[in-house]
């Protein structure tokens, strides 16, 4: 093996998908380095994983769907480590059950990163002559590892933010920018094809390619701000039942909510804690971490609502057309003429439940149950986000979480029809 | 007011909407003839309601909505009947407790006839000169209380399936017929129009009537069979993960589900609790309630799925074409022409989540609490069932519950792409 | 039948325990008299029982333990009563569920009083030839539905204190004197004998009787009244942890108590639910409706303690000296020379845990699990309240609840050490 | 503080309060030492508290009721150390939420030390001319860091009991010893004096010492082996609901208990978790880790009780007769001449509940909380056990837990009356 190794070497370290497998794997560690094994091990809620978890799941992806499937003489790396670290894929059998999974002080930290040290000696070799098949599911292992560094920032942020003594997660301290003006950005509507098409990689569940009706509508051009939602705060939002889903009034309630769920109110000033510890609430920028529940009651209370997911990734395709039909608040000035932040800034709920498009069939085997068995119940976000991995989201890309979670970075787009 | 009454009266005899007052008023009456007060008082879980309680709401319904709005020198029947009696309208103030409806052994149920016969005659007086509007608001009215009809039996049966003494709720036996064949009826799919359109009675989330994209597809031309079902439970439907959604599975094996609400196996033999009572299972009816859950994995296990909302709807629209491209399993026989059971066998479970359809606005006032803000977490059903009032389902009805429930009389209708 | 009787008649009329049986078993309906069937059939709490299953499950010990056992051809009234009217007793068989006992709505009240009436008769038939064991058996019967009596009384308020229309039980008003002066009364402990002795009734666990040593103390020589509690409340009682007991802290936290079970604050008045409806809060009157967490912390904060019960029962026994050491707060007024309300008013919580006496053996067979397997948990109370039957509390009878539980009609009487 | 320390040295070394306290805080980190930072910083659930939250709540046990009222110029190590490290001190001030103390990544392991060597620096100062009260409080926080030293072997066990991978604490295999024959050892009853009396160490809740009055009664001269509960195991115990006490049939009914804690079955084979990681279950070891419930449930099966902690106490105090009236199952075979395992195997769980002796008074301020607290719901447990600190525990000594916790290490004596 060495061998072939040694010969196929120089060729071998362009191949892209090697490349890019070293880039993303490295890049999980990275996110690892600010965290104590301590800060890495903790659970702090059963939505949440610990770090440590993200980093031994994603190398169990790897080691099940890939190695055990494709490398000649698979050996576990442990025998255990198949339960401990399968999420959820009944296919592959037991699960160690998700609310304990911060209880796995064993193996610890270093015993995490030498297992997938030992993965990745063993994929790297795999690649030597993967066909194309394998080189799919390691491209689809990738995906799924940028979508935990994604979770595992999520996790660590809901972690630390139970913290009385609010640590910070990186130093520094975030830049923002003033607040673009907001304006209406118009779509016709009519037939539109929408879900993923070409080569490119996409998850099955953003295809297949279909085609879609739209009644005519406006889009904000950017994101509702910190400024805006504070003033649904002020108004008495969390307390008027009538701008609410009934679901969410009554989880508001019974949870207190009165904002959204890293503000916190010290001495009458607003704060957030952020990746950067305890700031002063920059109004200026997106309003971030509010439910479905909080982003539909601000778009009722705003006179609009959320947009569909349709209508997003349609306007995503189309630039906009510069003009405006009208300002409305709160929105209310004119503003450039594009959208911005549809990508980096934060996710942006839609209306669209997370269902199967027409066509939709999971992929065969354990594997198949990456996406399809959690249309249920969850709300589709589009866009992307400042902690989603860079060039891992796409136009086309559905996120999905339950209406009531916040621990997402997740904001808010107004939409209204025409 | 008298004077016009009686210069009114003969002709008034006539209008349709006092007929119809009457008839749905008295049929809630003949509804209840079954029950002792005992019965009509009890709550059997949060999410049924005493058959008292339906009484007196839908009686609150009229009198908050028509008669404090409308009638002139209005006073309220009992003070304290405005916070009893309201459903979950936060616009018209506080409500007892939903989970404690059934604490109320007071008023008696003699009481909430009484109060019944007083709004009667109040409504029956203003009809003499009621404007269109408020015309309309009794029209709701009553198909608010066709609804809670179908409500109470559901929640009777409820109470009383819960009684190791398995009363019947009504004598005689339900008499069954043999199962029809079962066929693949094919839609050419495309632009189609969907929604309430006309001057019919609709509710507001029937529209805005507007078009929408169907993909080819094909329904079953009738209902999945207790016979169908009952091997899908001998596979062991109920024990594979991989039929269900994650929701679904977390569910059934939390509650420990093995086949549909009220079917019993006694001596391995199988019954079915009924309102007639205790009942061995009739092979040959359309399965009732399951989940959406149950439903989903039925269809999964079927090689098939769930229907949309529009799939359903623009078949009920157009006459089968009487060809059927394959017969598949469970619908192994080639059937007749036309599609059994579209109304009052069983509600039908669409894969569609319950959501406004584009350019939905609730109408103002605490009765736009009627539909919109419920439109979250749950699914779509079409159709209408056994219990359902006469007249008052139709093409375009939008029924809804959440994926878990099972106490509604539903059912599934296989579909498949084409 | 008759015949039977009017044979036996005169004879039989004079048996005591047949005198008693009628006399028992007439005032337990008479209790129900009140009632409407709606009244008598729900549920309000798990803890709770509704009065028709009261009436039922009394009547089911007489069938189960008495005639199941010793009549001659026994026939069960209902072959599943034995199943739905068992409480607790294992021994029995199955029983149904203590939570769902307000879902059985059948048998009606009717069909309950008519099984009541069966075992009557044929109770009545066995008491003409009853040897000493079975006599003891129903003496234990009446002495079962006597508790039950009182139980049907706090169930019932229980339930109508849920309604917000606060009917009233039965009419009148309450008639209160004015609180007596509260004096210390001095007890020189050491040996004295507790339990019962002798040959009338008494529940098996208040033997054996035995030795005990009494450390030298002092007993109020009345109950705590409503304006001394409401003292406490006015002091910030529910608001001070120092007070409480760590479990009774946490619970009163977690479900904001902050008065009484009953009472209800007004506009700035207190009032309280009784019986006869919602009533102004007689300062006068005992506090009632009390849990043991409570009354400790009021002991704490009125600088004294709960007695013990065998400080209570010595007490009881021991004609107070009419001498007093000194008034305390809130006992300041110098009294008479007695005890006032040992008995009728209020149960009196003691700062003894429910436990076996030494030696103390339970019955064999199902009878046994009585008393004995409560010995856990529970705190005993002494005395006897306004809602326990006439004669059926003594000097060493041991009532039992939970700290938390408050609907008992439970109070306080205060306690020093020398 | 080097300077004082050389000159004072030889003197201070002599301290004995000195040394015992640089040796019990020693003893603590000995504890600690072979756990990762990781399994330092979790929590198993609510009842348990991570390893390095055990290290920093004694350190602010000396830092609050030691430096802080008696230190000169006394500063916090860290304003919110007050808070985060206060177990229920509501005397104090707020208190981190008991369930969330396993979220408290930051201080690290590292960090807290360094707080234990900065409060160990200013007592060691502090020592050099304190007081007699400062110095009994110092000696109390030695004691209370004692129970914490075996309260961390319980919560460690215990979340390494959860791990899959069943990882040891300590390397090495327990060495057992044959089960010595097990008799009844008499004792005559009568009046006793109990409580602790003279100079030593005792806590409050220890006196006042009082007389009591015992029965005569006999206890088991040595400990329930494995042995002995496998059979109570074998013979259906867990199953049989007449041998149990309500509360605790219910439990184990709900968490499907069938066994003691960490036993678990493998293929037929019956192992413990120990602090050794999983071993085969030695059959000649006391059992450990049962409830209070499972204890009572095992005593009735063997025809037996629990012993009172009076009795108890006695017995410990009485050199045994040598003599014995019958040996008993599962005594069965004549044993030595005095009582095995009083202290250092396992803690006994006693049928008393944990309640104030006569006259008992908790010490003012917040310190009084330490005991007086917590007289509800708790039974008594007496001895001591392998995880208790050397010399910690004593023959008056109250040891209690809720009868249905099983992490401590707890075990069963018989007892039966005479």
């Amino acid at each position: 093996m060495s061998a072939v190794a040694s010969v196929a070497g120089p060729a071998s370290d362009k191949d892209p998908l090697r490349v890019r497998y070293g880039a993303v794997r490295a890049r999980s560690l990275e996110l690892l380095a600010p965290l104590s094994a301590e800060d890495a091990c903790v659970q702090s809620m059963p939505d949440a994983s610990p770090a440590k978890w993200h980093l031994a799941h994603t190398t169990w992806f790897f080691e099940t769907f890939v190695l055990e499937r494709h490398a000649p003489q698979f050996q576990a790396h442990h025998a255990q480590f198949r339960v401990l670290f399968n999420s959820y894929y009944n296919g592959v059998g037991a699960q160690h059950p998700r609310a304990a999974r911060g209880l796995l002080t064993r193996p610890g930290l270093a015993e995490v990163i030498a297992y997938r040290d030992a993965v990745d000696t063993r994929i790297d070799r795999l690649l030597d002559s993967a066909a194309d098949d394998v080189r799919a599911l390691i491209r689809l292992g990738l995906e799924h590892e940028q979508q935990h560094q994604e979770l595992l920032l999520m996790d660590i942020k809901h972690l630390l933010g139970q913290n009385p003594l609010a640590p910070a997660y990186t130093s520094g301290t975030p830049h923002g920018s003033a607040a673009a003006a907001c304006v209406w950005r118009e779509h016709a509507g009519g037939a539109i094809e929408v879900g993923h098409a070409g080569d490119g990689f996409a998850f099955d569940n953003e295809g297949p390619r279909h085609r879609a009706w739209l009644t005519p509508y406006a889009l904000a051009s950017r994101l509702v701000s910190n400024r805006e939602y504070l003033a649904f705060v002020n108004a008495g939002g969390y307390g008027d039942a009538t701008l609410w889903l009934a679901d969410g009034w009554s989880l508001a309630q019974r949870e207190a909510w009165r904002a959204p769920l890293y503000w916190r109110e010290i001495d009458g000033a607003w704060f957030e804690f952020t990746l950067h510890g305890l700031q002063a609430l920059d109004l200026d920028q997106p309003v971030c971490h509010v439910s479905h529940y909080e982003a539909d009651a601000y778009a009722q209370w705003a006179g609009a609502r959320l947009p569909t997911e349709f209508e997003w990734e349609a306007a995503a395709a189309t630039p906009p057309a510069g003009s405006m039909r009208s300002s409305l608040q709160p929105c209310a000035t004119r503003g450039g003429d594009g959208f911005d932040d549809l990508h980096d800034a934060v996710w942006q709920w839609t209306r669209s439940a997370y269902l199967p498009y027409p066509g939709f069939k999971p992929a065969p085997g354990a594997v198949g149950e990456y996406n399809g068995k959690f249309m249920s119940g969850q709300m589709v976000l589009r866009g992307s986000c400042c902690a989603t991995a860079a060039g891992h989201a796409r136009r086309t890309y559905r996120n999905f979480f339950y209406p009531h979670q916040r621990w997402a970075f997740s904001g808010v787009r107004l939409a209204r029809d025409l």
